[in-house]
């Protein structure tokens, strides 16, 4: 089985984006009380968008199931208040519990959270328990920056998140460390926040003990870990000079990168720098490169091609493509 | 005659720094008037604090001549005021004039600049002129942060940094993209605000049409161009998707690459996907890494032994370690 285990709802019918629109345009208007309208989503509208797009693609790339959740640019936290990251969150979260629902054996579920900036992330434990418990998802995205690339939340180390992962190692989730969108005109959202961000939490985690007080807390780091795997010496050297332990062992059971680098050379270099154990396959597709790469006639985000190209033994292959998803994901094994 | 683009004066002797820490603690006090009194540093300091350290390593390692500034993570743009900036980036550009009339065949000499946040960079011009015009320096870090982590300027491609930019092809010289330490604790000074920097700046390149305004504005990106070459895929495909030149393109006569990239696959990768007349080699030495690399028994910041693997053709080599760096910095040729 080939668990790809990063996959955004890009292609939501245009409903949830009117909603968000009302939304946002009730902003400007403080009188308004934000409330939360029915959707009009129909079970067809919702197999329309996957059919040509997600579910094409795991045919005809050959994967089997998508570890999916709500659009990672769209989750804005940084817009409106507490309320109005709620609503819209709740609204994604049940959209993708439906795509779940039609699609049982194509889509794993993972929720957004209502975060919000300068609210404690304990206000999001509920909506986690809601989307874990009762609606059977397998995981989360954890936002390191809800003010969309201000950076005003303390570091992914602080005891600022201890609420919320005391609450992912009760329920054996992990979380995939995801900026949104940025309203910080200096960043773009796909082609430097997130991968500023993957880089910036890495880093925190070379400088802490976060692991010791969690031992069982899984983060996926996606793009690939950022930019850490090209600058492996660099992240080494500097937890040697900072007396931290070496980064497989800081990694180990705790952090894993996802496989989306859209060429050769990129994937050549993360296997060749990062132990297999925490590199889980992923594409992001339908995602931040939607293009065909001229050079090799296939899309830059078919991202199991360089994986084949790699002559991993089957032992590795199965590893990457399967049984690190379920180690980091353990729900995944009920439902898969 | 190889030329190492990349050194900061980290070795600086202690009144240097004392000054600093005399300047930091009457900013507590606003009655205090700010000035700028001579530095107690000899010829002998300076010597010394280079002998064991830069020169030491230039002669060990076999390079020639470092493009040699003030320590960057010192620059601390975001602390005090423009006053405080300014007289700080005086003493410091000062001390590498020092440097270089003691050692004129060992380091050519590249400014800082006393920026501030929220002041026009055009504020800047007038050092930038004493710098190239009175003392003979080749080039200047340019910091596109100088909120210090918090990412309150304009992007680079703003009509903001306009002035400068004419300045820089006034002089003909180039800039470093370089931000300094941060005062946001998300960021790790070198692991990661530095690359995350560098990875943002890349990508507003993309953006923008910089290079029509400006056909003869050079950057240096360092530290590998952060991020980008291992997601050179993406970066190509987010080009492609909206409708921007390709990369080698955009770069071709503006935007380079230094080689600080600590490890041999990340060398590897750099080499790979960058054309070799945009990288310039690179060390940072003395900088962010400063221990040896125990799976090789080398120092991390060694970077000439992993081009030197490569296997490049003469001219290559000549290009990466002489060609493009003349190119780039051409009041480097009188000099040297």
């Amino acid at each position: 089985m080939i668990i790809d285990c990063h996959g955004h709802y890009t292609t939501a019918p245009k409903d949830l984006l009117a909603f968000r629109d009302e939304q946002i345009a009730a902003l400007k208007d403080p009188s308004t009380v934000p409330s939360k309208r029915a959707l009009k989503i129909t079970d067809d509208q919702i197999r329309e968008s996957l059919e040509g797009a997600q579910l094409k693609f795991q045919r005809e790339r050959g994967s089997d199931v998508t570890i999916f959740s709500p659009r990672a640019a769209g989750m804005g936290h940084h817009i409106g208040n507490e309320t109005t990251s709620r609503l819209w969150t709740e609204h994604c979260n049940d959209l993708i519990y439906r795509v779940g629902q039609l699609y049982p054996k194509n889509f794993a579920a993972v929720c957004q959270l209502p975060q919000s900036p300068g609210v404690p992330i304990a206000n999001s434990i509920s909506e986690l328990e809601r989307c874990v418990n009762e609606l059977g998802f397998i995981g989360c995205n954890l936002n390191p920056d809800p003010s969309g690339g201000n950076w005003t939340a303390p570091p992914l180390t602080d005891k600022h998140w201890y609420p919320f992962y005391e609450k992912l190692v009760d329920l054996d989730v992990p979380a995939m460390i995801h900026v949104s969108a940025t309203c910080n005109p200096n960043f773009h959202t796909t082609g430097s926040h997130y991968i500023n961000g993957d880089t910036t939490a890495f880093m925190q985690f070379i400088l802490s003990d976060l692991f010791k007080d969690f031992p069982t807390l899984r983060f996926i780091i996606p793009h690939g870990g950022g930019a850490v795997p090209y600058h492996w010496g660099r992240y080494r050297g500097l937890a040697q000079d900072l007396k931290r332990p070496p980064l497989n062992e800081m990694m180990r059971a705790n952090v894993f990168f996802d496989t989306c680098v859209y060429h050769q050379p990129g994937i050549d270099l993360l296997f060749k720098v990062v132990p297999v154990e925490n590199i889980l396959f992923g594409s992001e597709m339908v995602g931040a490169v939607r293009g065909i790469d001229p050079t090799t006639g296939h899309y830059y985000d078919d991202t199991k091609r360089y994986i084949d190209k790699l002559g991993l033994s089957a032992e590795d292959k199965q590893k990457v493509f399967e049984g690190n998803a379920r180690r980091v994901y353990p729900r995944m094994n009920k439902e898969f």
